[in-house]
């Protein structure tokens, strides 16, 4: 990405370029004079929109967990689809965003994985995030009748833990398995037949 | 652990030493030669029974897993009790055997998490085996009538993979978490209901 300080200075810009230097010098080299010299700008200008590097951090890890999150919402607030098939659909969209995640660009992955650790609120409201559209979905099976559930946030917690395997970024690994999707496919039927009416 | 070089030198006594060395020195510090002089023995002589350093960390890896194994297949191959319910003792046995490695003895596990992770061949051994446990208990299930499932090692390995956060050691820190029983609860609830005829 070339300079390019004629462009205005906006949040979006400085988060798409500090992914850019992420992806280039790792998450323990990469600093903020690397972002604002690779947007042509002095690193005060990158401050003003940014109090720190651990603010800058936090934001861009927000934004890489913001991705999956618009595409999954469609899913749960289609008007259309039964909770059941919507269940399965919206499963089967997390686990391909991880997986394209982790597969095409392993080594921003890796950069996440790092930030991931070390910004855990940011992580946290992610995950509830995930689990209150799974709620959602899981509300209006109950409401139609399609979906049985007496507690309804708790079930979409245990629908949440009960798929780790296929959207926690700590078993990506296992993701590269030729009988992954086999494997996917069977809790994702277990885990809703648990929960059929 | 006084040295004791009178009683016969069997395999059992150089892993239970070896644990207490690990224990003490930490997995990338602990050395045949520690093991060899706290059982007041020549290293000449651990060698006769576990060929190199690697064959002993293999062997001790292979003795902590089975521990919990011992349990778990009486559960399994109890003569009594619905297969629902086995199902249930049988994950709560795991989970609870689980916690208490991890809890009782930190630093012991997270030496064991090393070994694991270079003994895969072990691990995969030890994992096949409760997978078979599970599905001796899912078969009983759907011989009685109670349980229900087409294939039935791909449901054993499915509710295996769904409780993966309540016994893979990656999800060590969560068990010190005050909601992970309910947690655990939820999660076998809706695997167990998943399976009901």
């Amino acid at each position: 990405m070339p300079p390019a300080a004629a462009e205005p200075l906006t949040p979006e810009r400085i988060l798409a370029t500090t992914e850019e230097v992420l992806r280039r010098f790792g998450p323990t080299k990469a600093t903020v004079v690397d972002v604002a010299r690779a947007l042509g700008v002095s690193h005060g200008s990158v401050y003003r929109h940014f109090p720190s590097k651990a603010a800058l951090r936090e934001a861009v890890t927000d934004r890489w967990l913001a991705r999956s999150v618009v595409m999954l919402e469609e899913i749960a607030s289609a008007p259309t689809g039964s909770a059941p098939s919507k269940l399965e659909a919206w499963l089967e969209a997390l686990f391909e965003a991880k997986r394209h995640k982790a597969g095409d660009d392993p080594e921003l992955f890796a950069t996440y994985t790092v930030l991931l650790a070390e910004n855990s609120g940011v992580v946290d409201a992610h995950l509830s995030e995930l689990i209150d559209q799974l709620g959602r979905i899981i509300a209006e099976g109950v409401a139609a009748g399609s979906l049985s559930a007496e507690d309804v946030p708790a079930a979409a917690r245990a629908v949440f833990d009960a798929t780790g395997r296929f959207h926690d970024p700590q078993y990506a690994a296992d993701w590269l398995s030729p009988t992954i999707i086999t494997e996917f496919e069977a809790v994702t039927a277990l885990v809703i037949r648990g929960l059929r009416a």
